[in-house]
């Protein structure tokens, strides 16, 4: 940390007014941080994990409730491939993507608990990414460093520092979240109490590094994106999303079909859609260009067209190729050497048993390493995403194994 | 079938001489058709099953063995998606796709069988398809109707007529070869005596059609498809393909990457790849575009390299697409009672029991539709292509259950 670094407080689009920031001395206390409003720190210079070099790196955040006296009830929650800081409502009208399971009273009890969340660097949600402005005025585009999961979480330790965080009672994920907290405990193994890694997995597999290849080589095929220089102007308040409606929409639309399909089940997708035409459409015509769709297809192109619409596709392509590069071991003698290592630590280590992204096999085989407890499952036909849809099931195995003081 | 039906003897490319074509009635016998060389049958005019028109499609096909005298010996061989009628070696040198599971005293015993295999319509392996000449000269390209597995059936009908074929012995294909070869029970039960559905389903489910619109999405993306009329000629030599290395390749060689890890498994990509980079690359750089590949990447490149290299993109959007289409159940009462009215044919269901594209519940219900006898497992951890790599473990339920005369 350096002394010039300042938490800004910065509007989410529409609802969330700003709010004042303020030092981190100023902050060490932590009342005036309103639940659910986006903040950024300045973080200053970082050079990349891979060899990148950025000037100036902010990370955006957003926290519940109040660190105590001895700032021992901090809780870093760390969020997946697509998702941002907005964890849940607090003081904002929008609804948060874990809203339920973190809040007052809930799962993850913010009546008790201090809980940061922050937005990963590389990504579109107020941290610096590719669609930011660099110091020439333009977006940093195709300029921006490879990123690793390292790296998310060695700038994540400079907002716990700011935030007077020495130790986290718990640091806990969903999907890539849960790499990032396996990567913080890897990372930093003593400013680590516990960790919660769901649905994920210690290093991607040759698997998932396939799946991401399709999702990155469908954004550079499409004629929008330019070599990655696409912008028409960069995002310069922080919180806005360069590269919305210009750029490979296309590309990110076929690269979140892919990635979704991954994230459900067959099973699902029969049940809700089987072979059913979509309303008003006709899947058989004299000439392919004038069919209609099946149900399966219109339900894709929707999702697709959600993603595009908050999530732009240079930050897709910077964090799919940083879940591509995660491997806790690297460097560090191998997975077994540095789970094995983590034993001062409490893991709770979840699955989702109908998950075939993160089999639950890898689950298994992580907290075996780990030497953790049992692998507490969601149980769901739903797939992966269960993570987000049934997370309450994990509710008694979080009050039993974590959140005991 | 109309008189002026007539078999034309094409050349496989190089290694295979043109052989001397003949007329429906010199054919009976079938005594001077070489095995494994590639014919063509012309067989008029066409109204496809969605409403397009063609004024005259050609079949290709291939034959190995004799027709008796009965004509009762014939057995009707169906290729997957991306599959030719080149099936075995006979008397061409070049590998067939199931080499050792048809032949002389093979599993498919061409000793003992007349085995045909034809190549499916709106493809491009010699039978009539996108990349073919139109009346005007040009390839069909957009043009070209849209395609159901009906529309395969129907005229590999009149393939059957031609070769004097009233029933077929045996009706059997793996992967899409397999669903055509149920359809082929469904549309014309008096002429199949036994059948063999391979690692398929009796109707593509919402999850097999979401794949599948990704690949088709990925093609149509490529700034080089141009509406699909990207050909610099068409192919007007039977058994060549039009638009090799021109037209949407980058597109097709996504769309073969995503169909590839669907016919493969997380285990074996983790066996044989892992995490490891590619020889002489380092997948960590300081930029993006800068970064080597990981080896399971290279791998894909090389599968999505030799497609592009043997396939044209529009074949692929049409077969693609005419799978999409796959419901035995269309039209005749849902699947349960078209399956459940074909009790005099003799079924063999096969499935992989690692395969992850048609799932082993599938054939399950199927056969349990069909009330046909127990399914027969390949075992293997491969995954789905276990019917090409592992067919050899079905030699012992064909024997017992098929080729009994």
């Amino acid at each position: 940390m350096t002394p010039t670094d300042t938490f800004t407080a910065v509007s989410r689009p529409a609802s969330n007014a700003p709010r004042p920031g303020g030092t981190p001395a100023e902050l060490a206390g932590a009342e005036h941080l309103a639940d659910g409003m986006l903040r950024v720190l300045s973080t200053g210079p970082y050079t990349f994990d891979a060899g990148g070099q950025l000037d100036a790196v902010d990370i955006a955040f957003e926290t519940w409730g109040t660190l105590n006296a001895q700032a021992s009830n901090a809780v870093l929650l760390l969020h997946a491939l697509t998702g941002d800081p907005h964890v849940a409502r607090g003081s904002s009208e929008e609804a948060g993507w874990w809203d339920g399971f973190v809040g007052p009273g809930a799962p993850i009890d913010t009546d008790r608990y201090f809980v940061v969340a922050p937005g990963m660097v590389g990504g579109c949600n107020g941290s610096t990414g590719p669609g930011s402005a660099a110091p020439d005025g333009r977006a940093y585009g195709s300029r921006f460093p490879l990123t690793t999961l390292r790296d998310a979480v060695r700038l994540e330790a400079r907002l716990a520092d700011a935030l007077g965080v020495d130790v986290w009672h718990t640091v806990l994920g969903g999907s890539m979240g849960g790499a990032r907290a396996l990567e913080w405990a890897a990372t930093f193994p003593e400013r680590v109490q516990r960790c919660v890694p769901i649905a994920t997995t210690a290093a991607s597999t040759a698997e998932q590094i396939a799946f991401a290849q399709i999702q990155t080589q469908a954004i550079r095929l499409d004629p929008r994106f330019d070599g990655g220089d696409y912008y028409s102007a960069p995002a310069t308040a922080p919180g806005g999303v360069a590269g919305l409606g210009e750029g490979p929409v296309a590309g990110l639309g076929i690269a979140r079909r892919m990635a979704h399909i991954t994230y459900r089940s067959d099973v699902e997708f029969h049940a809700r859609f089987g072979r059913q035409a979509q309303a008003g459409e006709d899947p058989y015509a004299a000439l392919p260009g004038e069919r209609g769709r099946y149900q399966i297809e219109s339900y894709l192109d929707h999702q697709a067209g959600k993603l595009v619409g908050r999530f732009d596709a240079n930050a897709y392509l910077i964090i799919t190729e940083a879940l591509m590069s995660h491997d806790v071991g690297r460097g560090r003698g191998g997975l077994a050497r540095v789970l094995g290592s983590l034993g001062h630590i409490q893991f709770l280590v979840a699955a989702v048993d109908s998950d075939r992204l993160y089999w639950p096999a890898q689950s298994e085989e992580m907290a075996r390493l780990l030497g953790a407890g049992p692998v507490e499952y969601i149980t769901t036909p739903i797939g992966h995403d269960g993570f987000l849809t049934d997370a309450q099931q994990l509710a008694g195995a979080l009050r039993r194994r974590i959140f005991t003081d």
